[in-house]
């Protein structure tokens, strides 16, 4: 129903594939077919199914039929959203933000949506390649814990390799604020304001994808959802202080973020203070100087200083001796 | 009794609907006659009484008479109200807003107010015209769930639709930030602090708008109001997920705006800081410069330089190199 | 005991009025001794007490006596108060401010204190002159359903009163922010910024005043209070709901009123920006000017520019192409 | 333990006195010795001591010993703390902050602590000198309610003469706010501008302490310790409301305050508006006029104008109509 | 798992080290091998084990082993970690964050994590040296309580004085805060506003610190753990009043290093504005009378001033008129 705040789609091709696997066997394989996929589910084992690319709706109906999904889940996946998690009587639902940041420009977002069910976990991506390949990895050769636990715990592992790349996006910003404000108090140069406001502007967006997700993985850790094991909790919990603990350093950068307008601006007046404190001193020595040599270059028929022999050496001195008492009064009031 | 605070109505005609449907059945008439009206209702059937025009009280009363409405509910229908829900013994009342924005100008609003009863809807519109007219025609055709649900869902329908057209509105903002963004880059014009203020203005309208929306909408889903089935509870905590995420961005739009303002300033304050670095350039080394010439021009008798034969160029040379050592630290200085 | 922040009181008559009513009888009568007052109550009507001038004691001591009031009661009627609500075993104390916005200049503020009990209402005024005349009125007409009511019901329409006031007060401040802004726009003067920080300031009380009638009225509907009907509450729910609007539109005007700040200080910027451009143009133009100009007023006896025929002609030329080409420049910074 | 933080004492005497009453006697005598003092206790009275100067340690241990005191409570006592309550098995723990303005100059603290127990009461001082004398006297005389009831009435007395003196504090500042607001409106002198930073700082320094009274006074009246009679609890409300009433004016005075920083500003912009603009009016006149009259000064040898008849008071002409036209532009632009 | 947040460690040598101590004996062993250490353990004693340097796996692993911990505890020790306190079935597990600030320079942590049981603590720190040894030495020489307390006292005790830590810090940052207001008063060098900033992060870092530990702490003393006996609870909550009264004093700090701005840039303001008007104020001087005496500069033939005998005279007593009237109208503006 909501289609109009849908996210613009690449025509990419759509990628199904399912991971079925318990303590003993794995199997990875790709399918073009959600019906053969479908028949291919090993009930005994965890069965992952992920799809990328979300534009073909009549493998999502089909799935939504063998799963028996709400509708408002359909819509939800299909839609951008809100982070948040929510509990069916047969499923358990969870959608969040993947972060990838650009390097140079800004950051982009795709949303992952998964379907958690007693001995399955589905998950729709938007576009193709994620950060769970590493691990797909980890899977098939047994390593860590994940073939001796169950669906739960799988879920448990993309969300929290999902928050660590959170973690690196934020401490690459981190950098970017320290090595601008090495530079802004150099220079406060257009280019270095525009860095200031780009940093800003992502630390906004991380914002408003970081409040939400705090939000949806606390329920998950404090509603003791039946999906997930008693044992597992305190992996979610894990996640959950990961979460907190980015939000604090997000908080952190923001502060900085904003010290760094305040060097900016200081730079900028800085700067300005000098360039107007060159044209006082320069005007100030000048301007009554040229008004003395115009008292001399008047043509009154009778102007006796004119006529002395050391009138013109004299006035000299005068003015020496005013430009002088001039820069010493600057030099006293510190103007250079 | 609070009619201090009541919407300037415009003359508009007064028109009353009554849609009645359920799976098998569907009318939809227009009447100028409020008791032929209350003939009409089917009690089988779900029963939506749209009202539009609320300058006419003698319907209102009839209304009131025959569903029983509180006198409170009679008081906050006809005026502006806070958007809010209220749960009486016999029915459920709403009052929200619908928004419109006006192209190029700000946005405007017009509250709507549900009461629903076991078998009906009454809607109240202050003027004619709203977003429902699709909607009617997906009853007419009986597409969607809407013909085999209850009026609850009728409820829930015409909510969402008008949270959608919170969003459309708000992107439209999101968009115009941008655009007011990289107009400002290039120029600080006045028009453009007028576009950014508009753009504040709009947003703390909205905000005004969604902050009680979500209080009501929330009130709602946890209240677990008798006249809402258990099953619908679920679409209504959908229209709230949906409010959320409007805050969420409307809170990021917040940012960006007085973001925008940063940007302006320091686009203005470049710009005079170039007027004024042009203006310290040409004193500093003219006014020196005119000094010079001043000391030439006097009329003392006794001046050597001037009976010298290369005096004139001699003065050049020294001027030339006065402003060209000017120049040089200009340069060093990177104020050009 | 705290005496030290009590209103000053003007020396004006003390007044005390009984109003007492039930459906079928009705007298107000003035009193000038507490006594004759107290013989006159009915306990089988509702008597409301009213009295301005808190600066005699005698008669609340009296009061204090016949209605068993706590002796903290006292205090608190006598003295400036937050707006509060407190229960006692038999009777309920409220004290809130009544409103006074005083054209031209600030919002004035009188504490009311009202005593409910069973079958009568006290309220204590600091002056003369109230906003319930109307409804004195009202009452002796038999009008609305005050007569039908019990005291909290009078306690109620008293508040509402009280809080319609407040809306008047609001609309108005909303009323001069608008012409205050494009009075802004057009030129900032001193006069415009005084009325923005008056604006801002009559904000600030208002909001110091709202809150806490917010916090007592929501006590009020959220304790059940045995001295509120429980058919009632309903109509002091509706109060609170009309503080929470007020506090909306509070924070909105505040929103308004800092930008209005905003828009003033980027007036006085624009049109000291013009000022300085102004300087900048005509500086940058003649002192060039004026040091060509110079060079041809020195007396040196070798000049030879001077002995040319078109010599005059032609530094008018070479002045003019430098004027022209500056003017130019301008035109293309957009200077002017 | 935490004696870095201990307040820096004078080495002023010790000064010990219990006061001892009940509705019958009342004794008042000062100790040099605290054994004997303990012997001088009555158990059918209330027994006030007082001690003036924490550092003679051997008292205070006496007197742990004698009243069981945990070792964290003598810590309390003796070090900077923040305002608390706190319950123990015997006796309650009430620390809190006494408030001198020091005219000219800053707000200086006392900390002060008391421990209640069932019949007794003792408060701990860092230097001589309080605001109790007079309530001292009101005990004696047998004034007020105090001779009538126990030691936790005591207690509330000795906290609301200390909350009476905040009010008298805020209420100086308040004051203070508006003077200091009419001068800057006058002129933004830096003695102005450091009235209002000395202003921010005191408000800074209030809210440290009145927040946390607001939190202790507040545990003290929910807790329903047992340490205070039932009927007593009435009057720790009291104070807990005017605590609140005081964070209400703390925090629109510091509203207040930073209007007042706007205000500054805004006084001292506009002096810098009217310096620049005479500083353009001035430059926009003369500079024009200066280059005409130089133009004249040069010594070509062909000039035609020079040798007009008129020329010398057409140029008058000229230049009296270039600066009436400047000036005519300056009236419209309302420079001045 | 988390490896990439891991603070980078120095290569230097780990240091295991066992205390153990009962009433009667005491013990303090180094260690260079863990299986060795875990052979001394005492049960009947409480047992200190801390270990110096993280990057050594295998003796964390053995410790894992044999006390059973978590794997997620071993991972919270060995990465920077938010301070958080967490209850397992056989341990309570505490991480939080030891702070050095360098004289000159910015604020350091390190991270300490204490696993807590019933007869034992584990305390790992990310390098050598603590702020312990003073009480290392109190426990040996069996000073103060430590000796009759269990391991929960221990673990008070070591996080007491990690939090007394924090107030020298905080109060050091204090008194930087005064002096840097002083020195700004007097000039606003770039180096006092870099001083500024300073202080300001350090201030942003501490609310990092201090926030999560007050949710630690807090969470320590609500949740009644077990491994706490109830009468030493009271300490903890010693503990957090004083985390509450930084956390204060932290806010405190924030608006006064945010009023340092203030006077920073208004004494910056002050300047600049004398230095604008000291331009102005010569130049409104000296190019009016620069005017006057081109006049005369003029070479027309024909100027009837010029042939005058007291021309000159004439033109100096105006010139000093002019001037001296522009001074008075400086004065009057209190310019100078």
């Amino acid at each position: 129903m909501h289609h109009h705040h849908l996210h613009e789609l690449p025509s990419e091709q759509v990628i199904l594939e399912l991971i079925s696997y318990n303590r003993e066997k794995h199997d990875r394989n790709p399918f073009s077919n959600v019906d053969e996929l479908l028949r291919n589910l090993h009930p005994e084992r965890v069965n992952w199914i992920n799809l990328d690319g979300l534009n073909v709706s009549p493998i999502i109906e089909k799935l939504q039929a063998h799963f028996c999904f709400h509708s408002l889940v359909v819509d939800d996946i299909l839609n951008d959203q809100r982070p948040k998690v929510e509990e069916f009587d047969d499923y358990l639902f969870v959608t969040l933000k993947m972060l990838y940041r650009i390097e140079g420009s800004s950051i982009d977002y795709e949303q992952i949506s998964f379907v958690l069910g007693k001995n399955y976990l589905l998950s729709f991506q938007e576009k193709e390649g994620d950060w769970f390949d590493g691990f797909r990895e980890r899977i098939k050769l047994d390593q860590g814990r994940v073939r001796k636990k169950g669906a739960d715990y799988l879920l448990y592992r993309l969300i929290d390799i999902i928050v660590e790349n959170y973690y690196s996006v934020l401490e690459n910003i981190g950098e970017q604020i320290e090595i601008t404000e090495s530079e802004i108090q150099q220079d406060a140069t257009e280019e270095n304001f525009q860095k200031v406001q780009q940093l800003k502007k992502e630390l906004i967006y991380l914002h408003k994808a970081l409040y939400p997700l705090r939000d949806a993985i606390g329920k998950l850790v404090k509603d003791e959802s039946s999906f997930i094991e008693e044992e597992n909790v305190k992996y979610f919990s894990d996640v959950y202080d990961h979460v907190i603990h980015l939000i604090d350093s997000l908080d952190t950068y923001r502060d900085l973020t904003s010290s760094l307008v305040d060097i900016y601006i200081n730079t900028q007046n800085t700067k300005l203070n000098q360039v107007i404190r060159l044209l006082t001193i320069i005007s100030t020595i000048f301007i009554p100087l040229t008004f003395i040599v115009g008292v001399y270059g008047m043509n009154f028929d009778y102007m006796p200083e004119l006529r002395w022999q050391y009138g013109y050496h004299t006035i000299w001195i005068v003015m020496i001796v005013i430009a002088g008492s001039m820069i010493g009064f600057f030099k006293y009031k510190k103007w250079f």
